[in-house]
């Protein structure tokens, strides 16, 4: 039987700020159905990774109090394949637990790392490129990270720019010059103008080798904790020990403690239909409109005057709403949000949940 | 021991559908505590009456699906005071009803009539008003209703204009010229500017003898069905009598059926602080606002850049609003309302539960 070297690492922990009140610290967006499709984010992410590997090969990481949530959406997954993380630490800390875990099984594995909360519609372009990549690790050493090929120009996204120019394996992927923040509005027009831009998808591929290389470079504290843990993973000592060290680590992304360091960093310019889901705006763009612009989730509203709204409602209830235009409504049983559309972004520190 | 003949007929057969999604044709507005006093605005109404009229000479008449909740609110009250109208038939075969009933006991009785669906805020001014009246109503054979000073040109009421010249009982009550519907804002401010217009309470007084025979004069239809029930009133064959004949009665209300036909209806300008509370505009007026005039009706509202907005919320729930200017927000928890304040008379024909 031939090995698989694929693995994947899910990262779970987000608590979904930006979708209240559908999502909750208690209840975040990856485990929900947000889209009405029959399958919670995380379900849809964990299945379209199957395609690429074994179940047993898939880890999840998140926060031990989603730990529970996660067993009950993905029911066959085996309870070892959930990593908790005791606090939120961002993604290094959370990718260098699952890099040390998967390199106490398998040093010769190649790793994609997924957010778990994002929407892809293509996927078998979505498995093609990630074959290719996974290729690419295997026999290389470099990181890729997968870029979307903008079609807006986007203030919610992160960036990445290429050089044409530089050297690089093949045709399809390019060498990453920078790594950009969020841009204004202006900015982000100009990038896409530019032509060699591309969305930050926040996912990555390398071979566990690699990244454990680049790790002990860039991030030597935090390669050194985990280190030091190496003969308790996939033990039953290993709770125990991440929970004795995470509060020590550093608090970092990935992008800034490593890619944006490394010299060995790829992006492939990817179009497999892809969003990060991350705002009711970005949500309603994948929500049939009605013939009023309104991006309606419910059964049961009434609307009249009102256009190019986003209203999510509960099914059990009855809504009449009259001369509302450009707002976002969203009803649950707990809270109830009204905001205009481009307020979206400013009210996640309004919210008490999140506080 | 000396005879009281006042009696007060309280009208509680409406469905109050303005006050939707709060107040249902299942809980119709009466059997609400629409303003957080503690008191449904029924229980604020007999309580009032209470004032003027032994328990036992208050009659409730209300359709027989709301006959448990009167029982319910008004825990002392004789459940034969309760009459029940199997159909709504506006108020003039409600009023012949509960008169013939009266009669039956008490053929010197004073009847005060009254909304059980509105607020005094005054309530010794009433008192006094109201004793004054039904003392007239004693000595005369007049139709007395209480007409309240307007104070500012309201859409939302009729209106009486009385003759200052006409001979009147005394100084206090003046003889009646018109009623008038619900006037346009133009009209309602010519009315206001004129001097000799009141707002139509909605409160009636006259002694049991005088409406009786206002009736037979100008009603005869009613009073002959209500005549030939008169061995049935008080027995207990009353509510099968009532039941045999109240689908054939004439839907007509008080006002055009006999006072504004009558040569003998007075009014009595009153100031006791009197709202009907008809609207959430209205209602609006009796609760305090924030600083940036939003009268708000709830402990969990986190209001952000909004201002004018009348918002009833439930208590247990969490509201995050922001950018809202000059809307009504009503949340139940079977139901949300969000319109702007000049569609509030507009909307009750969108709501499916009055359809």
């Amino acid at each position: 039987k031939m090995i698989n070297n694929n693995y994947a690492v899910i990262m779970a922990g987000g608590i979904g700020s930006r979708f209240w009140p559908v999502s909750t610290s208690k209840m975040p967006k990856q485990f929900l159905d947000i889209l009405g499709t029959g399958e919670t984010l995380l379900q849809q992410t964990f299945r379209r990774l199957l395609d690429i590997c074994p179940r047993s090969q898939i880890l999840i990481v998140t926060n031990k109090r989603y730990k529970n949530i996660c067993l009950d959406q993905l029911p066959n997954i085996n309870e070892e394949n959930i990593l908790c993380e005791p606090y939120r630490r961002n993604t290094a800390p959370c990718i260098a637990y699952a890099s040390f875990k998967i390199y106490n099984k398998n040093k010769n594995a190649n790793i994609i790392v997924s957010p778990s909360d994002h929407l892809i519609t293509n996927e078998s372009e979505f498995n093609r490129i990630v074959r290719s990549c996974l290729n690419l690790c295997k026999n290389t050493k470099g990181l890729f990270t997968l870029g979307i090929n903008p079609s807006r120009p986007e203030t919610g996204y992160g960036y990445i720019q290429y050089n044409e120019e530089m050297i690089s394996f093949n045709s399809e992927v390019k060498k990453v010059k920078t790594f950009t923040e969020k841009p204004d509005f202006e900015l982000a027009n100009k990038f896409l103008d530019s032509g060699d831009f591309l969305w930050n998808s926040g996912m990555f591929l390398w071979s566990v080798e690699s990244i454990l290389n680049e790790f002990s470079q860039l991030l030597p504290d935090i390669y050194d904790l985990f280190l030091k843990g190496d003969k308790f993973y996939n033990t039953n000592l290993e709770a125990s020990y991440i929970e004795k060290i995470y509060s020590s680590c550093k608090n970092i992304s990935i992008d800034y403690g490593i890619l944006e360091k490394s010299n060995s960093v790829f992006v492939y310019p990817s179009d497999f239909g892809w969003s990060d889901v991350g705002t009711w705006t970005s949500l309603s763009e994948h929500i049939r409109k009605d013939e009023n612009n309104n991006a309606l989730i419910s059964n049961q509203a009434l609307l009249y005057d009102s256009s190019n709204n986003i209203i999510k409602l509960s099914d059990d209830k009855l809504y009449l709403i009259k001369g509302l235009e450009g707002y976002i409504v969203v009803d649950t049983e707990k809270a109830l949000l009204i905001c205009k559309k481009e307020d979206e972004q400013n009210i996640k520190n309004l919210i008490p949940d999140f506080k």
